[in-house]
């Protein structure tokens, strides 16, 4: 059992050198089809590559937005100068993913060391704390994917044979993933790890993105149809689902990506355990259960154009596209977090967790 | 309550005239872009308009391959020569789907036809006796589709909020199709209905065909992933489950496209029933249970590439494709048949529609 860092053969996001560096990130959007990292060179940039889902997935979101402020505040000449910037580049990020609320937070933070270094504040020593704060994001989300994958490995029997919907994996965070951190930590401590991807309609994330990082790793991944999940585990192809959340209710309900419940309803008629893996962030106390979650309703477009071909829906056919599903505390065999895991989760396991 | 046929605005297969006549079809490759009947002039003609899926559906393919048979024989100058075209045309157009027992049933049924004929025999009588019995092959199959439809209105809530999955329409049949069938004559006799296609991963035929050929009658239909199903029943946009069958076993057992078990599981979940409707030669009386049921492994290719785009999948990283599921009887509330009702499906009701 080792507790060094796994290292993934990409690199979803990386600031180089000190605050007049480069900020590289993968292009997601070009992703399976080739691999390209690119430089964002300017908060135009960056707000772009938010905007249309070069860079994805709450943390790695965060994480970039932050670094974006550090673009954005060194053309300020003096510290005053860097600070109204900084402000200016943060409302202006702000508006890139409208309801993503881990880019707000990591904006406000930054934000705020930025004011409380202000006193002190030559322009060098300003942009320093910038980065800092940035880096230190980046850092705290890497570390908390470590976690999470390791608490996980208490729950795992041996060989590791799972199945995961949509991409909760590194290529959504700055470190290992939420979801697919359990699997990366398996298979880096020698377990046997294979891993079903449900290609995950409309948008494919499963297909193009968890096949793509998982292949990278070196770990056994295949790809199947949303509609045959059901035929692959009741023919034992997996023993366990992992998924991650975008947002956890005070019960222990988990709002996930749509095709998230009815896959947790399946597994369950056929025993296989459901864990949902996710960072503390991920949960809401505003929210006491899954029915309090509204549910983004996205443009029928996404199901009626195919990824980017063209239309295979009847013109004048509407199509539903909810984006996300509620899947009941009492169909999740556990939610690991950072800190630890809530098994079986609510009120109670929950509110420890929280506390 | 009318019992007259139910018209619909476009023909999926039509013989025009005597046996000289036109053999035209749908061409479903190009749907939903465009609708575009085209004539198969020649027996090659035939043979691709069922390999490329242009015609589909097994009733409908049968229909089309007895048609087939016409075109070829008819270039025969005496009954000798029109009896030798024949059983050429028989054997080259069982090749142009392997694995369809109904392509092999209807080519078989117009040989013998033709072959008890023979006696008689002059050219055109003999042509004639050919023309017919494909007619009769597609009547029967018309009268078939209205009888499923009919004996489903005693199992329908009304309004009729249904969801079906794939495309067991009157685009796969000669008639009103066998899960569609139901919603046509609902319609007709002035219920009110609305349906909910789920789209149908990997080959899309909810999203293509279904989808179309409901808005194409007028009837109330949208779209949606396989991946929200689950979401929108639980909301309470549906009110039962219509599907066809590729196969049934004894016990009602019920095999068909990828993607109908789960459906069924989560449909049972909420308490909404689960029609299978499909014709008596669906049923086969040879397997005893659905596990019996070989399942087709079909090729990767159609899960890695979407439908007319590139690959949506990282090159090397395996495709699972298995082509159907079966849906255990427990979850199926009735199989409609053009004899009758089986309901619940079990043994002893299967087997007095099959005696």
């Amino acid at each position: 059992m080792s507790h060094m860092p796994i290292v993934l053969p990409f690199r979803t996001l990386a600031w180089e050198g000190e605050f007049h560096g480069r900020f590289l990130i993968l292009d997601q959007r070009r992703l399976p089809r080739e691999s390209v990292e690119i430089e964002l060179e300017t908060v135009e940039h960056v707000f772009e590559a938010i905007r249309t889902l070069a860079v994805r997935g709450a943390p790695a979101i965060g994480a970039a937005a932050a670094y974006g402020l550090v673009i954005g505040a060194r053309r300020g000449k003096d510290a005053g100068e860097i600070r109204r910037l900084l402000h200016e580049t943060a409302s202006y990020l702000a508006g890139a993913r409208p309801t993503a609320r881990n880019l707000f937070w990591a904006l406000n933070r930054v934000e705020r060391a930025a004011d409380a270094a202000a006193g002190t504040a030559d322009p060098d020593t300003l942009l320093r704390t910038i980065l800092s704060e940035a880096q230190a994001i980046e850092a705290e989300d890497r570390a908390a994917c470590e976690a999470i994958g390791r608490h996980a490995m208490e729950l795992l029997s041996e060989p590791v044979r799972a199945m995961t919907h949509c991409n909760a994996g590194a290529l959504a965070t700055c470190g290992i993933g939420t979801a697919l951190a359990p699997l990366y930590v398996a298979h880096a401590w020698g377990r046997e790890v294979s891993v079903l991807a449900c290609e995950t309609r409309p948008l494919l994330q499963g297909a193009r993105l968890t096949a793509w990082e998982l292949s990278q790793a070196g770990i056994d991944v295949a790809v199947c149809a949303d509609s045959a999940r059901a035929h692959l585990i009741r023919l034992g192809r997996v023993n366990c689902v992992i998924v991650g959340a975008d947002r956890i209710a005070r019960n222990g309900d988990a709002a996930n990506k749509i095709g998230t419940y009815d896959l947790a309803i399946v597994a369950e008629r056929h025993g296989i355990p459901v864990y949902v893996a996710a960072p503390l962030s991920t949960f809401d106390a505003g929210t006491a259960h899954g029915k309090d979650i509204p549910i983004e309703e996205r443009s029928g477009v996404e199901v009626a154009n195919l990824f980017d071909t063209g239309p295979i829906v009847p013109g004048g056919v509407p199509c539903l596209n909810p984006a996300f599903d509620v899947t009941p505390a009492a169909l999740i065999t556990a939610i690991v977090t950072e800190k630890g895991v809530a098994h079986p989760p609510n009120e109670e396991t929950v509110g420890a967790l929280l506390a």
